[in-house]
């Protein structure tokens, strides 16, 4: 089975963010808005009650840590993937590392860490111009504290749902 | 904000779920196959930390128990809604009454509780008879250990979010 850890971020950052995954997001109806921080890996269901029990300590290590947003990007010409791009804390990062140290599961593909939340993929060139040059006139200043990490498992039609969540810092 | 209570099933029983809300469910993109145990409620950002508490205290003092789902049943004449009919446990009548005590946050509408996870929803009256008539014949006996409830949020454009999950019975 797929597991993959996210964060959601707030109701108000996730409103605006599918204000245009609706149009321009192929995975809009998989997964709701969300920042990667382990990507997928595979687990078997016994493997997974001990997993969680590592992510909860994890999540009892790290603090919680204010995320900011900042504008929004594009992957060109790696993909014409756009996206809000997350600005690289101290906490997100000490987040993310412990979250893919060796010592842990391995995810199946390993990037660097580019800290985003995707709105629109799958785009033609053109799209991708049009969207991206609408996007980029467009203040999202947006602050908002993390507090807790999602556990996520892949269901077969491709949509996501949560397993588990754990606080940030929390006994 | 509008929250609400739910049991995910494991990924097997949401693979078949989704097999036929891909085609039947209106609300297919919108959440997972679920089953509410607390109907929509409203909340401010500042009452849903006591209300996660509250649920977290809850959830602890239910123990885990065991789900059955045994078969295919319509809500007609109230409705053209298609169900798996989950049966009432004890342990989920616990649940589903300590999440729904008059002590507690109130949910808009409150019915009798007829455990189910929707498999078909917003049908005609034909298509209400077909898929009946095909799920009727089909056996869904399933039985499987509930460990956590899902804590949820809606966003505007109708799909639901996990704020957080809790364990049952745990410490």
């Amino acid at each position: 089975m797929k597991y993959g850890v996210a964060i959601f971020p707030t109701k108000k950052l996730q409103d605006l963010a599918n204000s245009y995954r609706k149009r321009y997001d192929t995975k809009y109806a998989f997964i709701p808005p969300h920042l990667t921080l382990k990507p997928t890996f595979e687990a078997t269901d016994m493997e997974i009650s001990t997993i969680a029990e590592q992510l909860k300590g994890i999540a009892q290590k790290c603090r919680p840590f204010t995320m900011n947003v900042t504008k929004a990007k594009s992957f060109q010409p790696v993909s014409n993937t756009i996206y809000f791009k997350v600005e690289l804390s101290e906490g997100l990062q000490e987040l993310h590392d412990a979250l893919n140290d060796e010592s842990f599961i391995i995810s199946e593909n390993e990037h660097a860490f580019v800290p985003h939340i995707t709105i629109a993929q799958d785009l033609s060139d053109n799209e991708h111009s049009d969207v991206l040059g609408q996007l980029s006139m467009l203040d999202v200043s947006h602050e908002e504290e993390v507090k807790r990490i999602h556990l996520l498992y892949q269901l077969e039609d491709g949509a996501w749902t949560v397993y588990e969540t754990f606080r940030l810092g929390a006994e």
